[in-house]
C-alpha cells in the first residue's frame, strides 16, 4: 500500500494495486464515457471498465457509469473542469503514471470523447514521455449527444455543410470569432455558458445575422436535459432567464430551426428513450 | 407478407413484420454504429439492435455489428454511399416509413454518428413529416475514431483550439476553402479521398502552409486501418502511393505532428487493443 503525495487536496489518496497485478501489466486507457447518458458508453468502454484496477474520473461522469467498473477497482475522483476544486492537470498526469507504474490497469474516464476538448492529448503526451503504455478509446462527443437528444442535426445537405467545434474557455482568449461568424457551418460551443454573452456579442459584431437560430442544451442526453431555443441575438438573455447550469453546450446555425420540424413527430418514444 | 416496390433495384424486398408487432408500435431508431470497430457501438445501440424487427443498414456497417441484432430481425442492405449501386435517399426514406407503418421496430443503422454527415437529418425530417415516431441514438463519429486509433488529438491546448468537420463530397462544390485554410483549428475531411488532390490544392492556394502536418486514415479503428502521414503539400501523392481506399478520413493541422510523440510510448497495448 502506497500513499501518493501529489497535491495538498489529494494527499490522502491511497493506491492499492490489485493483488494479481504485476508491475509490467500497468497501463492506462484514456476512455470517453460519452455525453452523459450512461448507455452511451461504448462496448469497448464497458470492457475496459470491467478490467480496471483503478478508475480516475471527472465530475461529468455519471455515477451509473462508475458502477460498471469492476468491484475491486479503486475509484479516484479528480474533480470537475473549470473549478478551483479540481486537481491540477500536472497532478492528474503524475497520478496516472504512478498508478500504471505500480502495475495497475488504469482507466482515465472522461465525459465525451478524450480527444475533443478532453485534454486527452495532454495526458497521452505525458504518458508517452514517461514510457507508460496507453490506449485511447473514443466516446460519443457532447456535440453528437446534444444534437441527437435535442433533435438538431449538426450537418444537413440543405443547411450546413460543415460543423465547427470550439470551446468557450480558451486560455488566451484569442478565438477568431470573425471567421466563425461567416459561412454555412454549424457552430458548436463546448463549455460555452459562462462566456455566452461575450461569444454571441462577438459573432453579432462580426456580421452573423441576429436571427440565426441558436440553442443551449444543459445536461444533454440525461434526465435533467433542458433545451433553450432562441436566436443569436436573444440566446444569452434567454439562457439566463432559464437559469441553465453547466454542463451546457451551445449550437448555433440554420440546423437549429430543424428542431421544431423534427419534434412534430409523435414524441412519446423519444421521451421514453431518455427515461430508459 | 408485403412486397415493397420502391425502386427497380430493390423491388424484391420482402417485408415480414414480426408476428407480435402491433401496427401501433412501429417506430424508427436512427442509430450510429460508430467508426468501424464493432466494439465502438454504444450500449444503447446494442439494446436497440436487440429490440429490432428490421435493420436497414449501410455498406460501412461491420458484419459483426449486424450480428448483434435480434435473430428474428430482417436485415435490409441499402448500399454504400457515393456509389451508383446504392438505394436513392428517397427510396430509403420510403422504406423506413413503410416498415414502421407495418408495425415494425426499425433500426436505421449508419456508420459513425447519424447527425454528422450521415443524412440522419434528412431521414428524421421525412419521418417527422410522415408522423412516424423516431429516436436518434448518437454514435462515435469517424473523426473521433480515427483520432483515437491514429493517436492524433483533435484539439490540444497548445496546438488546436477548434476542430472543423467538412465533407469532401459537397453537392454544389462551394466549400469555402479560403476560410478553412487559416486559423489554428484541426481540419477533418470526411469522405475526402476522391477529391483529395483538389482539396489540398485549394488549401495551399489559399495560404495554408505547405508543411502543415496532414494524415489520411483508411478504415479507422478496424484491423484494416492504414495511416499515411505527410504534409499538406505531399499528402495527395503519398495517399496515391499508399493506394488508400474508402472509407478514408483526412486530418490536417498541427496536431498531426503529435502522433509521432504519442507513438513513442510502448505500442503493444495499442496493437492488442485494435486486435481485440
Amino acid at each position: 500500500m502506497t500513499t501518493l503525495a501529489l497535491h495538498p487536496t489529494f494527499d490522502r489518496i491511497v493506491v492499492e494495486p490489485h493483488i494479481a497485478a504485476a508491475r509490467s501489466r500497468g497501463r492506462v486507457c484514456l476512455l470517453g464515457a460519452g455525453p452523459g447518458d450512461p448507455e452511451l458508453l461504448t462496448l469497448r468502454g464497458l470492457r475496459r471498465l470491467r478490467e480496471a484496477d483503478a478508475v480516475v474520473y471527472d465530475h461529468l461522469v455519471a455515477p451509473e457509469t462508475l458502477e460498471l467498473a469492476s468491484e475491486h477497482a479503486q475509484r479516484i475522483y479528480v474533480g470537475k473542469q473549470d473549478s478551483r476544486h479540481s486537481m491540477p492537470q500536472e497532478a492528474i498526469n503524475a497520478l496516472l503514471v504512478a498508478l500504471a507504474r505500480q502495475g495497475n490497469v488504469v482507466v482515465r474516464l472522461k465525459g465525451g470523447d478524450p480527444f475533443v476538448f478532453g485534454r486527452g492529448g495532454e495526458e497521452a503526451s505525458h504518458l508517452a514521455r514517461c514510457g507508460v503504455p496507453f490506449e485511447v478509446v473514443p466516446g460519443v462527443t457532447a456535440a453528437s449527444g446534444a444534437a441527437a437528444s435535442a433533435c438538431i442535426p449538426l450537418t444537413h445537405r440543405d443547411h450546413a455543410h460543415a460543423c465547427v467545434f470550439v470551446t468557450g474557455h480558451r486560455r488566451d482568449g484569442a478565438t477568431d470569432w470573425a471567421r466563425l461568424a461567416r459561412g454555412d457551418h454549424t457552430l458548436v460551443v463546448y463549455m460555452g455558458l459562462s462566456q455566452l454573452r461575450g461569444i454571441t456579442a462577438e459573432l453579432l459584431a462580426h456580421g452573423m445575422p441576429a436571427d440565426t437560430p441558436a440553442a443551449a442544451i444543459e445536461a444533454a442526453t440525461t434526465r435533467r436535459q433542458c433545451v433553450v431555443v432562441a436566436s443569436l441575438a436573444t440566446l444569452a438573455d434567454d439562457v439566463r432567464g432559464g437559469s441553465l447550469k453547466p454542463p451546457t453546450i451551445v449550437i448555433i446555425g440554420a440546423v437549429v430551426a430543424l428542431r421544431r420540424e423534427l419534434l412534430a413527430a409523435p414524441q412519446h418514444d423519444r421521451a421514453a428513450a431518455l427515461a430508459d
